[in-house]
């Protein structure tokens, strides 16, 4: 199945090296629809996040190599062109799908089986292992391609493929009861503002950790009760005005979007007994230290949340077309993206940015 | 409601002050049934077993405060003699309980409700803020009693109490997929060799890490799997021995009971991914040291295990009737804690002590 | 402890047979503090709902005896005013309390540890088994009274103590998954405009069934996204139809809140597979026929709802408090209840009513 | 990848049409390596259980249209010798494998991707929809096959996957309590004596209901504590009996294997409040009939559990590899199978037959 318009070049950013040049070119190969293996489709990319993963798979500073030369990206958001013969598959030309980190993986090992696909010992990255969404025809693979809510704007979906389908799960893993008291720590940044309205849509009390009145705003309109800007705080009094705004007696959950290692330390001192910290921001060669005595007579959950599953990703794609989770996004165009990573170096991203391809 | 048999003094065994004189007297007065408050019973205990945290209640070395003079213990096996006027209970003279670690809680705030009543922040502990079982007649309380089901000998009974409905607690916990391969750390000891059976008991696939063919053998005779001989190996073959043991992948959950930092950290690296490490043992001013990358990208979770609750108790002791779950365990006269503190310090203790009183 | 301004006697409305004559008095004897039993608090009530159950429990026609005369209600928000001497609490004079069906009940059998009171064999009935709020001064329970958050109205507070914990309770035994689809049976009711409110509350996505423009709109804006009236569809189109809206497979859970034999076995045939039938709606000597074969092959789920524990009282209150649920009310004077009564016989009762004491 | 052995033709049973001739042939068509379509494999099936389905199947008296000319069976053990090209699998040639009722599914709808693929709408079944274990040589679908573990003898793998992976998924769904008791109604059946097995190998309290003492000694040693002879009772004296024997309140979950209306409708009689029924065996035409009221207030659950999913069937596996269920079977020919029919209809078979093929 395929449509007949696919080029043969298209543009693309791609690297070589490791912390190398970053190359935008116009007439990048495109795979033909007859060159497809069976499972794979052909995917027009229309929009694509840019991620942090994205910046570290560049600079190569994690301790997982990867493909090269390597086109990243892994929030790409398109229509399907073409489908590999021989494909089972629910989808047809044109569907609008996304594509995410997990590109593809076994589904029958015991990870795959109880749907912890990111695990699996087979598991294909997009951006990383194969090429992903920084070009406009990506390859990807159909049972892993998220099918995107009608009405849902490809621009919006992009940043839900990762950002928002990994904060949805963290809060998962977290397994509050219902109307619990759930922190998110660095709430105004580009994980932490959709945890804060995730964590909202299903009734959740949240209480927000960034600083600056934008932000505190920012949050108030998501449905924050509570904000706690880090910056007026010493350690200890914020650990006490945390477990104050939250009945007295700490939250139920922290999820920690920072990449800080205090975020998480604190954390341990403000949850209430039974509280669970989930991990999800990567501060590198950090450590969390969990005293074995207060863990225990607290009884606390350390929950380390990668990435979510497919189901975790329709859900997330579903609670943003219901209008319930807004990502804070400004679109560029592709080649922009050696640009947009200088700025995340500097720290000067205020929310998502989404290229178009 | 008294049994009327109820004398004015009684052995019993008490220290005034942290690290102080051990005394054993026959004559420590006895609380009367009229004396007793709504909601309490007398209970005739015949059998209690000695825990570690009895020797750190009498040390001193814990950082939580202690009544003084103070009758220790929380491993007892008694009888009901007396309910006081006006108590709401389904217990009548002559019931078989036990009274644990746990002596009352409020049953009413939200640790109370959702069953997690040892964080409540009322709790009373037998044998550390009340006094407990080292001793003929003791109060207690008639809604955190643990019904002792028939034909489970009261010696038996003990050291389940405790012991038993930690480590029972500690499994759970594990929230483990029926058949998981469990290891557990310290699976000779006075908590592990309990872990073991009780885990073999609902069909989780067992594996023991010790030293020695003796710890070997009583191991598999519980329906341990497995045997790791920490003696036998370096730290990093260890690992990867225990990973080749568990279907080449790793176990699914971790019950530390044994009070090691090293058995802590060794754990998160041979859990497979979404597994569990449950903290159970104390060891004194020891952390967990989780590098955040690879808990969130193995998906960790890290779990503090408290005592049960009155139901885990329940379920613990019934496990113990049923035969499935037999505690190793000697049995000496009340007057002997002090010497067994002696022997404890030593490490020279092989199972469970349990004082007939 | 106890406020010292408590009458001898005040209003209340009892009978002494069912079916027999309802009557309203000034001057019903108080109980006085000192008269309290341990445990026992009492409460000056301010409002109190009317419930269909109140309506059964006065002519008697339900499968279970009920103390005569009789005050009936167990919808009521009140101040505790005394409590008895001897009795373990968190509340104080003053607290806002709710007293609810579920009075009291033993906490300590099986029933009560799994947090399933309501089918403790000891269990107190508010309104039935022991006297209830349709009167000034009541007579509760310390340990089951629920708490009353800060700004929430006790008129408001009164028909969420019955009518939203049981939906509350009804929607968490649906167990759901995030973002879920639910259909609402009787959504325009008592009870079901609740569950609508509380469904949409936790992200879920509402469909009512009910019938009339009026309805309709009523349930937009508590947020449902879709509405079958009833009265347009043949039984099988209906079907058809509901499925339809749920994504084309029908909904993941039913509440059947209203009491209607009908509403329950279209239920199964509209549910997906592995959807949950949750009852509710108590319509008198009827069945739910299920199939035993489609049972199997779509693995569907009944699940009959009872009243809610203390613990989703709370929950529920909470909800509430933060205006995510608000009921349909009218406030009347107490001494309406029998006119109350028989415009509920008539159907002629739009939203919940609410008595002022 | 092909093991070069293959024959053109082997021995297969088939039929034509419902109720028609059942035809046993030795040169049955054999499907080459060639003919494989991605995703599939050819498997030398070595053993095949005989499941009820099957009868029912040739039979045609279920609502569901099945392939013809069909070759039945649905329990088959055996060996990989071809694998398609084109297919991403784990398994290699040689492996021992299972093909089960499940023969296949899309592992991309919402079903698949919560672990229900039963329910998917793409399902293919073995001995159904797509020729089954009924020959030497069948077709199956590599994401679907159940690894057998080393060391399991095909023909005792053979009938755990259906009989044992139904009613593994049946307690499963009971979501017992650990201890709980589970009431087995058809117990010495060929689903009932498996069932038995598997709750107490993960430490559930067992009651039979089945007739005659070559039964009750058969569950004795499977490990069951009661039996019910349901030939010395009247219907409420059977009732009273399995209350008084399950701690006196009834059993938490009863799995009703049999395949007879009145066992589901006293099942509702006898279970404790929030007790589960869960539904297997499948009596034609009947209806489990639930009062809405006792439904609601004794908080029962009802539970239609089909077959299990890959996980469920590789869990059945493994428990029946370490020697805690041992399914009763007689090994005969697979020419036999109208002659196993035949005994079928008569109700004249003890245990499970397995044909050698």
């Amino acid at each position: 199945m395929t449509n007949p318009q696919i080029p043969k070049t298209a543009p693309a950013v791609f690297f070589e090296k490791a912390n190398g040049p970053i190359t935008f070119v116009v007439d990048h190969p495109v795979t033909q629809p007859e060159d497809l293996k069976p499972g794979e489709v052909l995917v027009r990319i229309e929009a694509t996040g840019v991620c942090h993963t994205d910046l570290h798979s560049w600079k190569g500073d994690w301790p997982l190599e990867s493909k090269k030369p390597l086109v990243g990206g892994h929030e790409g958001a398109g229509r399907i062109v073409a489908i590999a013969d021989g494909t089972m598959t629910q989808f047809k030309i044109g569907d609008a799908v996304g594509i995410k980190w997990l590109a593809d993986s076994c589904l029958n090992c015991e990870n795959c089986r109880i749907g912890a696909e990111a695990t699996c010992a087979l598991a294909k990255l997009h951006g990383y292992t194969v090429d992903g969404s920084f070009q406009r025809y990506a390859v990807s693979f159909a049972k892993h391609c998220t099918p995107i809510p009608d009405g849902l704007p490809l621009e919006v979906a992009a940043p839900i493929l990762c950002a928002g389908v990994t904060v949805w799960k963290a809060i998962k893993e977290a397994n509050c009861m219902p109307g619990a008291w759930c922190v998110v720590s660095g709430a105004g940044g580009g994980l932490g503002h959709l945890a804060v309205q995730y964590a909202a849509a299903i009734g959740l009390r949240v209480v927000g950790i960034d600083t600056g009145a934008d932000k505190k705003k920012l949050l108030d309109q998501y449905g924050a009760e509570g904000f706690i800007d880090y910056m007026q705080f010493e350690s200890d009094a914020m650990i006490n005005e945390i477990k104050r705004v939250c009945s007295g007696e700490g939250p139920h959950a922290a999820i920690i979007t920072s990449a800080s290692g205090s975020a998480y330390n604190q954390a341990l001192d403000y949850l209430r007994p039974h509280g669970a910290l989930v991990a999800v921001g990567l501060p590198p060669d950090t450590y969390i230290k969990a005293n074995v005595f207060s863990t225990v007579v607290k009884n606390l959950r350390i929950v380390g949340s990668y990435v979510g599953n497919r189901q975790d990703a329709i859900e997330a794609l579903d609670f943003a077309a219901r209008g319930k989770v807004k990502p804070q996004m400004v679109c560029e165009p592709l080649k922009n993206l050696e640009s947009v990573y200088k700025r995340m170096e500097e720290g000067a991203i205020p929310g998502r940015i989404v290229l178009r391809c």
